[in-house]
């Protein structure tokens, strides 16, 4: 089952907010359901929104409304997560193509799922390389946060896609995902990923993270990406920051994992990326259950930021950027996609 | 309504494991009742647990229970969490009586639990001197973890003491305290607590408190201690290291809060403190609602350990040792407690 796809004239989901419980296919008709469907993240991952936003703008178009109504819409898409540059990205895309018509939308719309489907795969190559340079001589443990894997994209992820490359070619030590509050992906979606590809795993909360790096949990930490600053500034599921500091301090590679429509040269640094705020319920509620006093005030950003000096280098489907070797993303001519 | 006190010839505790929808008082008669409340972290806080340990040995000595049969008992108390010294402590304090008599038993133990009043008095004043030189000139924001407020003692707490001794003096802006995975005694608890005191604060997620202190979310974090080795290496809730982390990142101090009991110069540093793992099913699931796949293996260490070169100061009732001027507790002397 893909995470995203077009299906008989629409698109289909696996609805993440669900499992690992129920393993559940959602058929999103309308602009409204595709809008809920993303903030309630139920479809999410930087890949997989950049798929539901072209897919958006093209069902849209095929809805038979205007060109004004679809642009009009497809704002309202981009808006829906303010942070993943990608939902924007795949947007902007298929609205590229709407003066040829719906066909030729919905046309833009699958190429970038099939794209997805091929950087996913060239990712996994390049990190595995990347990572059995770091860790020539035995099998390695990663640890990561949230959820990169297929469900946050089409078919294989980005950081998780690294795991998942190196346990297929036998030298998959561990993975140690951390649970990633306040959604539990990291409980819900990675262990549930890791389970399903057989690959050995011990979940932690998000807090020991750091401190198990500081006593040689994991050979590396690899992480995906909600948004590349021009100079490298990663936002990302917030515990990257932390991740990345005790990274540092333990001397071990951090490294950000992600296709080159994450890297938006547009954004700067760090500075200008706008984090979104998910307010109080997220926190102080668990389903039906108060976990906080009522009346309880919250911050809740979703994402952090890591800043380029924290980052040992960002692997996309395109290219290795050694940040930690002083390249940078503005230099570091793009390859072909890799596909072994 | 005192976290723990000797009511009528037997054990009463404040239940912290329905807090924050009901206050119980739940009534401990056995042994086997105090090592659960234990265990469950119905009774918890290094300094509650102080005397918790010295009430229970009193309670076997005075059921009748012989020598040999008290030893025997507080030993199976001693055990109950092997990281926190303080319940050794308060044990081996009450034990020392033994030979006198029950009665005798008993009076150190009220003697334990009247010092950790005036104790938590002591550091509350102390603490707020030192924030107040860090902060000579404006209201001050603090960020914590766990609960080491009042629930973690007998009437007041440590840090949480400290932050509530500066409200009392009317410059404390806001406090930030991180939910605490997987308990949530910061959700809980801590938000509870501050909300009784009618002190500002907002919630926030465990991973998201190194992020906000590098965007000056807070001026000090201050934390307690479970244990406290010789060189300062400090014992507390898991996340502490990464918040020490994140504070040197920051610039801001990171001071840890605690009795001269949590002080364990037996223990030469951080290396050799025990780290107690509460296993998988805090993680895995909430309440009756599984939040992994079933068969997910974890690793789940309920306490970190901060190396002492990213602890700013160490704060007890009777002195302040400031290890980033190069002080060591093995020298600086000890002052009568404070009581204004």
């Amino acid at each position: 089952v893909r995470t995203i796809d077009w299906v008989d004239g629409a698109i289909e989901i696996v609805d993440q907010t669900v499992l690992p419980e129920q393993l559940t296919v959602r058929r999103i008709e309308t602009l409204d359901h595709l809008v809920s469907a993303i903030q309630e993240l139920a479809v999410r991952g930087a890949p997989a929104l950049g798929v539901a936003g072209a897919m958006g703008v093209a069902q849209l178009a095929l809805s038979g409304a205007g060109i004004d109504e679809v642009r009009t819409g497809a704002a309202r898409l981009r808006a829906a997560r303010p942070t993943a540059v990608n939902l924007a990205w795949g947007v902007d895309r298929a609205l590229q193509r709407l003066e040829d018509g719906p066909g030729s939308v919905l046309a833009e719309a699958l190429a970038v799922r099939d794209e997805d489907v091929a950087a996913c795969i060239s990712m996994g190559l390049h990190g595995a390389d990347y990572l059995r340079a770091v860790v020539p001589d035995r099998d390695i443990s990663l640890m990561t946060v949230c959820n990169t894997g297929g469900l946050a994209a089409v078919e294989r992820g980005t950081a998780l896609g690294v795991a998942q490359t190196i346990h297929e070619q036998g030298w998959l030590q561990e993975v140690v995902p951390l649970e990633t509050r306040p959604l539990l992906q990291g409980a819900r979606l990675t262990a549930w990923e890791l389970q399903q590809m057989g690959a050995p795993f011990r979940l932690v909360v998000d807090s020991a993270g750091p401190f198990l790096l500081s006593r040689g949990a994991a050979d590396a930490v690899v992480i995906g990406a909600d948004r590349i600053a021009a100079n490298g500034d990663t936002a990302n599921k917030v515990g990257s920051f932390s991740l990345a500091l005790a990274a540092k301090h333990a001397g071990v590679p951090f490294v950000v994992i992600a296709p080159e429509s994450t890297v938006d040269m547009s954004t700067a640094s760090g500075a200008d990326i706008e984090i979104e705020d998910r307010g109080a319920g997220e926190i102080t509620s668990f389903g039906a259950r108060a976990t906080a006093p009522r009346g309880t005030e919250t911050y809740n950003p979703a994402f952090d930021v890591t800043p380029h000096e924290l980052i040992t280098a960002i692997i996309t489907d395109r290219r290795v950027v050694h940040l930690d070797r002083g390249q940078e993303l503005s230099t570091v001519p793009l390859q072909p996609s890799r596909q072994s």
